[in-house]
């Protein structure tokens, strides 16, 4: 790990034959605005300079709209509380009666939506029996058409409640309004960013200021710096309690609800310190492929799962698409526990 | 263009061999709950529903989890208010002293931040007499790093009124949080809604409440049938006037920031009734590919541009990487007026 | 299972109001080329077409042409000779001496080119000794670019049978010239043919005339069923020793060089017999991310990996950005022993 | 412009902490095999390499695998032959009686099979009449699924041949396989090289060594800049006469078959010297779509256009889903015109 005064820093490199006086405005520019020590070095027809010091707060593109300017090129990543080279203990998330990023992995287990008091008690205990020691579920959906049931809002949240007196497993349920956040607070264990949500800087921005855990997950098209990126707002606000979730991405693949990256795992986890889960209902759609994806999640060196269980009444002998029945996610933390232990952990 | 209540329908493909009282409960159930009418037909090991009706409220993916279902398709878009089956003629967007949508083409034209009274009052005036009908320029900014210049806020939006009482130019700058709303509406005479939030659907509910014109701009990752939902959901919500905007997807390629899909002015003309412009500028975050690709989006049937215009005193000499000096937007304007006398319109 | 006859069908949706005479066109077509037996349902205002029989040989393109469509739809996957729908059973690829696909897992390993024989026999020994159990390496190299080293060609091979004869690994190389398919079957244990050949059809076509098992690297935008159709030509024109390799596809990530798309196993598994393995080294680029998804893809379900080792006397003490050395492979078949055994496998 | 041998460098950076022996030892590799100037810069912790020469031969990736290297960067592109750096004037291909990039725009067309001699020998005559000066069509078809119609063949060559006597139209045609090259440059004046086998480089280099037109379609999933390298292939082995086609590329958007990517025309314009044509028809898939984004192309700076046209007796009244009928393609025309002069140049 390396000292981070000089090792934050850029590359720019100038065009041909720049304009010399232009060049010393870019350069007094960067030493006055930035506090950056400059270093410049000339080639034959070129030249470039070196920044020293803390670039994070360096806005790239107006550098880049520079006519003096070739390229601009981060050495060091624009993040800073997020990022493990300033911070090489993995971070474990605490919350009242539960850790994430510790040695026992997270499981988050529970319906898509919150339908009803009933479904949720119920199924608490079934994924609580099972291994389960989350449990999720939507009382305000984020849906693609203004038609489509939006979740029972309120009411859910106090379902969820009960479901969390009944069996004692911490609530993990989605944000989906800024203006919900106190309510979230006082309700949820940890509050869920939705993929749609990760760049809603104005909702990160609020939860920065709380110390709820926040789960944030990953932007459909999000790449990872931009991920840690919005990290790095709830963390710059205050709040340190990030657990990053990835989710598929969107590619022009179709076999698949989205493309699970499951090569984000150690990304992250290299790039930085947060505790990272993987979703592999939401990534795929597909009830069958959850398992596999779930226990190499684990293999590749993922802190949790989150997985879609449901038990419908009137199909009770099949798995639906792309949640699975109660029996069938008991088998699946069996499979977990297995892998958990390869990986040094536990369940 | 056909009758709404037979066309908008869908297709179930059954699983071979689905047990008959699963189907019947799945036919009893689109029966009662949506008020379709259900058609059946019998092939020699599987089977097909034909749903008649209204089916822009039905949740597919329930369906898809049904232990019965094999596939279940849309014949017919989930769009009611924004489609043009159902609303042939264009929608003209009206506010006070200006149209989108008409004859003339809407040609938006400012900086990307609002910096100060000077630069926006000065800029206006410039872009004015090159041709704009509309200024632009952003007082809220939504930013990657939480350590960039997020604008002006509040003040930025006073620059934009000041500019406007001296040039007469409508104002079109970006809502970033649900929660200024109402500040928008009393100030703003287009408000833009960004990428990244197209589907803030609190976001967008609350502007489907006012009559203000939004500008409502392609997700990175959004197909054209999400944008089109996000629409509905301003116009579900009672506000008719939106203006859509082509702005780049995210795809593999770097040359460019994003892909510009000039494809969907053609498709969205199709599909839509509401005005569509495209943004070259964010799309492709080069100067110098603005002007053949704002050309081409007219040519395309665009109903307008939106352009990055900034005068740099620094670098009088040149544009930036992004944005066109007044005297190059000038050009520009020339060639679009020219491409809108081609295309039967006016600048 | 279900009987192929009546399942491998297609739905083709009618336009409202198609003429008469054009859709009974359509039908006798389909019924007189293709010997379908076309089920016809007629709805208020539309009429959907099934299709009972082998429509693998149909080309939808020509049906969505015709103007009284408005859409195909595939009820079944147009491949039969790769489909598991037909051969539940697994394939086991056999070659003298090694069998993919069966309880022992494949662990290709090796340095992306061949640079001597001194360095690929040294190397063949190492991996062998750490416990691969093929030796994987580059004599004919596909370059982006014309000025960059294309390989050893025919001398590169016959080092790799030096190697061989060395150390009784079977070879793995990549063939780039349909001309070069006879050398290759005399030479070559496993003829891989590489992403950017995936749909070079010729060669698919040469390659099915022969016996020789084929590794079949996905195409950086290859859908799933695209890799299998291409797999398909080899079958079809009887060669049945297929071996896929996901390996990464193209996406707008750049934090590693591709996205490993590790879903592909378990839906690759689900569609086709076919043995599967994975090549985590080209998928990211990255030497510390080759063994957490190793592992993971052994998780996931895949029959082997392709790991790239290298030792670089210049550079010993590192492993280099995207291979290993030969004393970290070592410790990353550990890991897969332990996986394997996970599984229910070996190595 | 700028003089080549200093322009086309690369910067490397170096890791904080480098060991100084293995600096040398890469700042001698440099210096020896690529002779190049190797200009060194030190920081307080980092230090910086700039290479002056030519390093199109240069390969980054074992450089990257150095244990010293934090980064490689290109300054200049690694193409030299179809870079507008050093090659300022447009080129203009030349064939027997046509040219390509010259004032007057190409304009291919014609059904995507031959199917019989009559049918493209009508459809010749008729998308002269109505304006196109090359006629296009299939011989060999590459085909995703083994069962699908491959094409007539030689037999397709034929029938081209006599459309060619009988309106003068010079013949665009596509080669799939290697060993066609030579049968190819005897009968067709603009050989296509479709987008599946842009990087078969064994084809590239066998039409590197002929003197025929080649018409290179963009990958579906090729940057620009792979784009051009496969260019540079054909150009490096002596044939100067490319001509690129941009034919949509891959993204996650299902509305049209592929995303057509037009701001490629004027990034390659700027890079390239070489022509550029665009083919809406394959790019979109939509016939209804042709029009604008072909008139939207000229716009943005193209050389031409490939247009699907296509005459189906039973279907005389409509256009299909991807190919005009002729009478559509003629009104095309007439707006292609008016876009070429616009332009400042002719149909």
């Amino acid at each position: 790990m390396q000292d981070g005064r000089t090792e934050k820093s850029m590359i720019i490199i100038l065009k041909p034959g720049a304009e010399k006086q232009k060049v010393d405005d870019l350069i007094r520019f960067l030493q006055s605005e930035y506090s950056l020590e400059v270093q410049r070095m000339d080639g034959v027809n070129y030249s470039i300079l070196g920044l020293i010091g803390d670039t994070s707060a360096l806005d790239t593109e107006p550098i880049q709209e520079r006519s003096v300017v070739k390229k601009v090129m981060r050495v060091q990543e624009p993040y800073k509380k997020v990022n493990r080279a300033f911070h090489p203990d993995d971070t474990v998330v605490q919350g009242s009666g539960f850790t994430i990023g510790a040695e026992r992995l997270a499981v988050m287990a529970g319906p898509c939506s919150v339908e009803s008091e009933e479904q949720i008690v119920s199924l608490a205990r079934k994924v609580k029996a099972a291994g389960a020691n989350f449990l999720r579920g939507g009382a305000f959906k984020p849906r693609t058409s203004p038609y489509n049931f939006q979740g029972l809002g309120e009411e859910g949240l106090k379902y969820l409640e009960t479901a969390k007196a009944e069996t004692g497993l911490p609530i993990v349920t989605e944000i989906t309004n800024v203006e919900h956040v106190e309510l979230f607070v006082r309700k949820v264990d940890v509050i869920q960013v939705g993929a749609r949500n990760m760049q809603n800087f104005a909702l990160l921005r609020e939860l920065g200021k709380t110390k709820t855990p926040v789960l944030l997950k990953r932007g459909l098209s999000a790449t990872i710096e931009e991920w840690l990126m919005s990290a790095e707002y709830i963390a710059a606000g205050g709040n340190p309690n990030v657990v990053l979730c990835e989710r598929g991405i969107r590619t022009f693949e179709t076999a698949t609800r989205n493309t699970l990256d499951l090569s984000a795992v150690p990304v992250v986890k290299r790039m930085s310190h947060l505790p990272v889960i993987v979703d592999p209902s939401h990534a795929t759609g597909l009830w069958w492929a959850v398992e596999p994806l779930a226990v190499a999640a684990v293999c590749a060196g993922a802190d949790g799962v989150m997985i879609e269980v449901h038990e419908s009444p009137a199909e009770a002998l099949s798995d639906g698409k792309q949640s699975l029945l109660p029996e069938k996610f008991s088998s699946v933390t069996q499979k977990l526990k297995a892998a958990a232990e390869l990986m040094g952990r536990t369940l």
